[in-house]
């Protein structure tokens, strides 16, 4: 139940129709007994800019989910900003301390980081392939670094993409191992598809999956279907996997510590994303 | 359950710890069906002019609640302000119309009307003698002018503020006859104390009750007490009465209304009201 003391946490993007988040974060704060809300802001890109500091200017709003088109403006606008957000080029989610200054950081890989290590996986001293350098795939990088990963493998249809990526790693976590261009899986512990391939039928693999090994293991951002065709073939091949929905119910427990509000498990939140309204 | 279609009503004000109207507006959206949530946002009085333009920009927003200390305010930043707004000099409800602009409103004083108007009283061809010109008696007098009042007294310890709401009445109801200066009551059908007078124990009645006729209608704003020391005297001189908290809940449908968001009567108001959370 909104009051006048309620925390306000805005959660920026537009359109805001589809956003999930307001129907997992608030029921959760009503179980947790957490005066808190997620309330969906309609922000369109222009707007943006001038909005964002107006907004934490208020006296009861304690951070911001941020979601297409912002994450890459919400870094700009941060008085602070982590290593991640810094790596990723992009924040989801904003912070304002007690002090009032804006802090970007940046889960959507460390989603996928907790996946991984929830699956009993370790990834400190090990290596991974990252298909597509974009937002989701900087992302994922930069969180994989953070979790000790020590080589890397970034591919892009653009060049240009993930040698970008590659020198903002570097830049971050010198001791990184990083080698561009290649997609051979071979010799990885792991390996992403950070591309959108997989959305659409006849989509071809990420990868050759005759290279794959079977000690590998495999993620996906793609949430069309929970084992897409490349997850499929992966696990066909004796991979572990991980669904791209994973990296989403992951996420939330990170924003959340990130915000100061609560302690919630992803079972927790698989079950309250069920939850049809 | 606030999702990513719910329509948005600001709440705006400093400080928001005490605000009563999301604990009554949400509930009722709730049991009416309508997807709509009033959310406080803490606005300190020199951040308002830059935050309401760019919070009318969101795509999800449909209006604003407004209070101290931003009702004068809002009505310089509206692009259309009603003649009760205008005569009040102050609103305090903003609506977003579908073509964008923002039309500013002010239903304190509409509250009042409706609950005497509900009593079974006439105000069309009456006449009101109206203490205090401040903030919420120009609120009053405005939206008694509205209904039809035609001989109005208006009296406040400071002569120029009931000169100016006087003008300011004159120039929107030419054939309304105002007389400033004087409180006696005498002849009036409804007399209206809009002062703090009857906040603090002791405080003088803001009439000399004596002259008070058992005919005239007697409102109040101050909601210390359901009965005040002055309310106690009418009634005590034979008048009939309305109690100050009538002014708040009569509002709420006129809010309603304005916004577009549903009918609800002051009855299930009260209900809600009463509910404690």
């Amino acid at each position: 139940m909104i009051s006048g003391k309620t925390l306000l946490i805005a959660h920026l993007g537009f359109p805001t129709e589809t956003f999930k988040s307001p129907l997992i974060y608030n029921p959760f704060f009503e179980k947790a007994g957490i005066d808190a809300a997620v309330v969906p802001m309609g922000v369109q890109a222009g707007d943006f800019e001038t909005f964002l500091p107006e907004l934490f200017k208020l006296d009861n709003i304690r951070g911001a989910l941020v979601t297409m088109p912002h994450k890459m403006m919400a870094i700009e606008l941060a008085d602070e900003v982590s290593p991640t957000a810094r790596i990723a080029g992009a924040a989801n989610v904003l912070r304002k301390r007690d002090d009032g200054r804006l802090v970007a950081d940046m889960f959507d890989g460390e989603g996928f980081v907790r996946g991984v290590l929830r699956k009993g996986r370790q990834l400190a001293r090990t290596s991974a392939l990252i298909i597509g350098a974009g937002g989701v795939g900087s992302a994922i990088a930069a969180s994989l670094a953070a979790a000790g990963v020590t080589r890397m493998g970034l591919v892009d249809t653009s060049d240009g993409a993930a040698e970008s990526l590659s020198s903002r790693l570097s830049k971050h976590y010198p001791d990184l191992t990083v080698r561009t261009g290649s997609a051979d899986p071979t010799g990885y512990d792991l390996v992403v598809n950070a591309t959108p391939l997989g959305m659409n039928d006849g989509d071809p693999l990420p990868i050759d999956i005759n290279l794959l090994s079977s000690t590998t293991f495999v993620g996906e951002v793609v949430m069309k279907s929970a084992v897409t065709p490349f997850l499929r073939a992966a696990r066909e091949r004796g991979c572990e996997i991980q669904v791209g929905v994973d990296m989403l119910f992951e996420q939330v427990p990170a924003n959340l510590e990130f915000l100061g509000l609560g302690a919630v498990t992803p079972d927790e939140v698989r079950e309250l994303a069920q939850i049809k309204y």
